[in-house]
């Protein structure tokens, strides 16, 4: 049962009055109710509503936060270093894990709303029409971490994911391998598909590589994905020297694909991953990773929606982070001889 | 700008009355009203405040949820079936990520009460007396998930973290080992770091093995702790021919120390697990585990916290689940002429 006023006047000894005025922080009240009152307070266990208080201030201190996967390194983390942001400046976090349930997704932005979270952000780029639309209606600032969905109105943070996918390309192309399988992701998100691919694609044509469709494999960014496509690319009869996964999930299911068919990372087969999630160092051999700045782009998103709160700055344009090729033992130059 | 009731009347081009009408959902509406104040209400994207219903209906739909640390896969995939679970029965969940700052938790036990969660899940045991007093005075159901940090009055959902430890242990002596390192968790912490080394220390003096003090270390359950502690265990003269790490993180770390020093896993030593982390496929040799059903345990907690918050039946009693060794590839029998 919740303590109500009443019940610390009761317990205080005092009238409601009492309570109330020292509850407000009046002056005026003698010291001894006042210590009667916050006595009673803390023997009772009472708080005064957040509820409440909200209707009058119009301040709930809530951010609404929609992950794509919870379990994934990469969105745990980014929400980690958003959570720990927020709540230096007195905000709390309601998390929505939508695990590719767009239904979800929708139900919780309404709950968002009904919730009068302050903010919004969404880690997530697969729309709806109905999401699409709600998003722009609702008066609550919006913002995109590690995303770009929409071309429109929306700030994004987020790297140069097609340069980004460029340079881990060329890097491949550097150390002489000319077949480079490519374990893309989903061709409906902008951000992490489309713009990781033709990353790609236009590194390997600039460099008059051929590029050939039965090396280029599409997963789910996940573990199990990366494995399977991996195996596709091994039953090439010309199988690939090197092979560029667009998250270090899929990487790390490549590699272990390629070890349970007895080849080896980077002898046999070189690996580059994406993303840079703490897998990377915890594998053997480590993972070379085109990396996001993951905390920081945490940190960043949050410091952007609190700047749109506040109205007093309020962004308009994407904040594009650096990428950083880190080189670590999976990728090798490509030996003469190799078949 | 918040979208209010007068405007929707205004837009709709009729009473607030009405609208107020429709919105409670009256009889006695003319049809073609109705229909017009629903298309303002969609037009202008108007929700009615959540804040004020919770005022009337005492509901917030809210559960507070206390985690150690989100970037670990193995409170992450909690949170995500909690999460699951919470959604599927109308509630929202406000997380707090405590990174080992117990300020912190107090911090957010506060803002759970003023934001009137109907209950709280806590997956974390360090306790100080601040905690401990705060969670016996508030009249919010408390649940601890995953751990059993005190003795009275909160239902845990755990494993049994004692017998579990020592079936683990009880394995690696089954398989020949003599000499067996341990690298445990914290002391402070009753169910990760007392009872899993204490099962660990029972196996071995019940199975008459040499329980020797070098051959204990202690981590933080994290990936690098187990490396360094590994690192010290490789460094006595005679080395142990098997490792029990209380965490997988922890195991990983061990295994990844072993293969920078050019020793072998399994051949050279054994490395045995505990949690059952996704990390536990991810790695090569995949790494035998103690596992706790962590899915489950996420489902389990939502639904006799739900039971609580009900009030129809209030559990009492401790949820015990099921703990299980899987055995993969990172332990085996430990060869008569090994040295």
């Amino acid at each position: 049962m919740q303590v109500k006023i009443t019940d610390v006047a009761k317990h205080a000894g005092v009238s409601v009055t009492t309570v109330s005025r020292v509850l407000n922080g009046e002056r005026y009240v003698k010291d001894d109710l006042k210590s009667k009152v916050n006595r009673a307070i803390q023997e009772l266990g009472y708080a005064p509503s957040q509820i409440a208080r909200s209707l009058v201030r119009k301040k709930t201190n809530l951010i609404g936060v929609i992950v794509p996967d919870l379990t994934s390194s990469f969105y745990s983390t980014i929400l980690s270093s958003i959570e720990d942001r927020a709540s230096a400046n007195g905000y709390s976090l309601l998390v929505c894990n939508i695990s590719e349930n767009i239904d979800k997704e929708l139900k919780y932005l309404n709950v968002f709303q009904e919730m009068r979270v302050e903010g919004i952000i969404i880690m997530h780029e697969k729309m709806n029409e109905d999401i699409r639309s709600f998003i722009h209606k609702i008066k609550i600032p919006v913002i995109f971490s590690s995303v770009k969905p929409l071309e429109q109105d929306f700030v994004s943070v987020i790297i140069d994911d097609y340069i980004a996918s460029y340079e881990a390309t060329r890097y491949l192309i550097e150390l002489g391998h000319e077949t480079i399988g490519f374990i893309g992701g989903d061709m409906r998100d902008i951000t992490s598909g489309q713009n990781r691919y033709s990353g790609y694609r236009n590194a390997m044509e600039d460099n008059d590589k051929r590029v050939m469709d039965e090396y280029i494999r599409f997963g789910d960014y996940k573990v199990k994905s990366g494995y399977e496509q991996m195996k596709e690319l091994l039953s090439i009869e010309r199988r690939p020297t090197a092979v560029f996964a667009v998250s270090d999930d899929m990487a790390i299911g490549a590699m272990n694909c390629i070890r349970d068919r007895n080849l080896r990372v980077p002898e046999d087969i070189s690996v580059m991953g994406f993303d840079g999630s703490l897998f990377t160092e915890l594998v053997r051999p480590t993972l070379t990773s085109m990396e996001q700045p993951i905390q920081q782009m945490g940190t960043v998103t949050m410091d952007v929606l609190l700047k749109q709160i506040s109205g007093i700055e309020i962004p308009t344009t994407d904040v594009v982070l650096e990428h950083r090729l880190v080189v670590r033992e999976s990728c090798q130059r490509l030996n003469k001889d190799h078949v």
